[in-house]
């Protein structure tokens, strides 16, 4: 099914990268700036992640001997900096996710290259250096987001929703390496019911959501593609969802070939295929039309 | 899974807390004051908790010799005392709920008080005395509730969603324990669909809603943390749905170590613990960042 | 679990009463005036119930030798008039449902009772006589629905969401009979989607929306209750959902003691029980708050 | 359950084609044309049909020996023309769609026949001659399409949902065939969450979608009718759900004398039942209403 398939390291038959936003309270703070002190319960609901879903994961990837990737926004990086630690001291990878979860397509171009400064200037006072990936925050990378990324010496993106194999996109001074994801491999879509939030939705029981996800991991596994799951911690880190996050994980180490990775391995690989003349990823140019 | 596990009363495994919240019509009335007398089906949806429901809760928990906390607004109280004194004289725990289900985070600290104050009257001249816990109606808890909660006396919160154990909110002049909840616990993302209410979702069946319930109690069970589940009796009281509440009832009692409480009782036991030395709630800030 | 369990004809276990709601166009033109037609697609959807749905209904409840209770519109009764006729022919009761579909309580009482007028008089002069029962659209029964209806003569109402079994309504001038229904009960919260009524929901396949209706059956089954139906021709009349509710009336079937009537039927046994001093219905205020 | 059944080829008992809707970035730019091109991730999300969904159909369609039908709007044929001579040397079916995938009813009927000639135009600048059939972009069928589409030549319609065989439609110039579908066989609300498209449903596992398509299947195999799906390539285009599809089409294979066909195909079946006499479809007046 796949026009480009991409080989794996030593012959695995694909890839799977559990990514985790962690927006904690950024959001809401940034979306009503007036009202989020006030939300108390919406507050608790979300700043489980530091104190309670955070320890926890690091504690079940610890015994699964599994390195994942997290996105952080810069606020959340300085505000949350023992949580940033926690997850650094147990070989996570540290994505950008914005400072305060902004969506960066509501910004102009001035202010979404001011809010990613910050976010880096958290990103090197907190942990030092710079972050290897980004996710845009809500999915909404905007027309200047590649470029901004490019100049601020990104390997790669994690926000489009445009093929299941990693794919080259093509700015103005160079490429960004994208992997892919899509709102089906959300957390969102299946629990979230928050009227501070806007969402009234049904919740799905871990079963049904886990439904959704294994037919991504399948499709991935038959076909060789890379699935990148997109979990947010107050959400997937509940007690019953974690349960069946953890069997999803048995059942997949339970099928041959599965390479768990992190984003910034996942691109190491395409770099090391690329060189080496194995492999070449499409390359697409996300903004043409906006010319 | 738990980083704090809290020690259950003779050596059970978890808690469970089927708590109600008894809106009838206030939480109708109070948001659409000019319009609420003329939805009839409407009222007869909600009113049915007080006619039909609550006798039928209570005669089923009669029969699994079972006590609960059923949280009420004031107004609720005055306008249907008879069926306050029902639950009352079965042993179940009366909790506060507002006085005509106000959202508490929609008012200025001065109304909240006053609402407060309308409340504990109509709870102690219908009941006496004062009600030991509260749950914020609609989950929105603001920033002034807790310094309120405390100088009224309460003892204990059950609306934020920050651990599945309980845990102390640190406020100016002393400490409220909270026992958390959450959305996914529920009946109102399962079953409400109601155009004013302004729902609009799916109807779940009644055993679809279990699953996502069962989910919760068993993640509870297996790793021991306190399950508190939030019931409407006009959603949850209808035949259909109440009995298969009978049965995953069944289904829990059937389990070894479920220890059913009352948030009253769950309250002592956690004083009892922290008195004997013997295990310390977390101690959160939930206003920290109101100044 | 019924408080005030009521004696079925014959000694049957419960009752089932198959409503439907034949709403066609009438209320898409009301609520659109101005759009109506050229919502052509949607026009089509909902007019397959006079063209498509109400005959392949009538062959099949023919065939299953049942006669149930169709809720019409008086404008639709008046456009449609061979679809009444063949209703009629075929033992089905026509009750009435607005003159447009008009939301009751979002009229003045003059209004109402003008639009009331204007279905009693469609009534009587394409079918004669006067309907004896009555389902508010949308449920939207008003403060002033009780003493309009009781006015103009009906038997029954079956609007409201108070009980599991029969109720007396108490107006000014006398009573009407309460025929319960829910949203549970209703195909709309399982099959609707269509953005010209603005309604954007996910569509539940009909095994799904089966579990969610037997489930209702079978409580009425097992504690004796009255369970009606809501369905709509130009939902649950399409092809794979009328085989599911065919599936369904066979499982019905296969139970001991299930009684199927027309709501009419439904209200002369009510009456039979009371005159002979077998059963008295609870008696309510609906509209006791309005003063 | 059928009122007018129609004698497919060769005996077979129903007829059954997999329809898809080709939009990519046309109804976003439409819609927001101010916005379009800075929501990136939502444009991936659908240009991903070009680059990835219509190759992969292709493929699979190729190996399952399937030829369907595609309704692709004029600026999308202008846009892409090498996916579109990729569909079409691989004998599917081009229908149109709009030009900008523009909702006809809310047009002017001038504008509703600028917009019908520039994507005529576009059909046959980039295809050559004219298309034979026709899909309302949403649905959105006006009271003006009919005779626009007839004056236009089309030689049949699959936007309206009348009914479950084909019939005609009756317009001032002569007659339109209409090859019906529904909501109920599109995966839209099975699998749409995207904030940038407004909307936020829950998303449903490919089994469960499957579930609702192939009920419609089953009841169209039970009864003898027409069942066309109406899917689109950058939802069910990707791997899982093709997977799931590839797996339907198999189930269906195995049932006995189902008529896999493009629409133009069934088209030309109703035609010559009809100059054979040997049946005749219902004629409905859709705009009847509109006078």
């Amino acid at each position: 099914m796949l026009a480009n398939p991409i080989p794996w390291p030593d012959g695995k038959r694909c890839a799977v990268a559990l990514t985790w936003d962690v927006d904690v309270d950024s959001g809401l703070r940034y979306a009503q700036p007036d009202k989020a002190d006030t939300l108390v319960a919406t507050q608790s609901f979300v700043r489980y992640e530091p104190t309670i879903a955070i320890p926890r994961l690091v504690e079940l990837f610890r015994k699964l001997d599994l390195r994942l990737t997290f996105f952080v926004p810069g606020w959340v990086i300085e505000r949350y900096p023992s949580t940033v630690e926690l997850l650094l001291k147990n070989g996570h990878e540290i994505g950008l996710h914005g400072y305060m979860h902004e969506r960066s397509n509501q910004l102009t171009q001035q202010d979404e290259a001011l809010v990613l400064g910050q976010a880096l200037d958290a990103y090197s006072r907190v942990i030092g250096g710079r972050p290897r990936g980004w996710r845009a925050p809500g999915f909404a990378f905007s027309k200047h987001s590649l470029d901004l990324l490019i100049d601020a010496g990104f390997d790669y993106d994690s926000s489009l929703m445009g093929n299941e194999v990693p794919y080259l996109l093509q700015g103005k001074a160079g490429q960004l390496l994208e992997l892919p994801t899509d709102w089906t491999s959300d957390d969102w879509p299946q629990y979230m019911h928050n009227r501070d939030f806007g969402y009234t939705m049904p919740i799905a029981s871990p079963a049904r959501a886990m439904d959704v996800f294994r037919a991504e991991f399948d499709a991935a596994h038959a076909y060789g593609a890379l699935w990148i799951s997109v979990w947010h911690p107050f959400l997937s880190g509940r007690l019953a969802r974690l349960h069946a996050i953890a069997e999803l994980i048995d059942y997949m180490r339970n099928r041959e070939g599965v390479w768990f990775a992190r984003l910034d391995e996942v691109c190491d690989h395409v770099r090391g295929l690329t060189a080496a003349g194995k492999w070449n990823p499409a390359v697409e140019q996300p903004t043409a039309y906006a010319a």
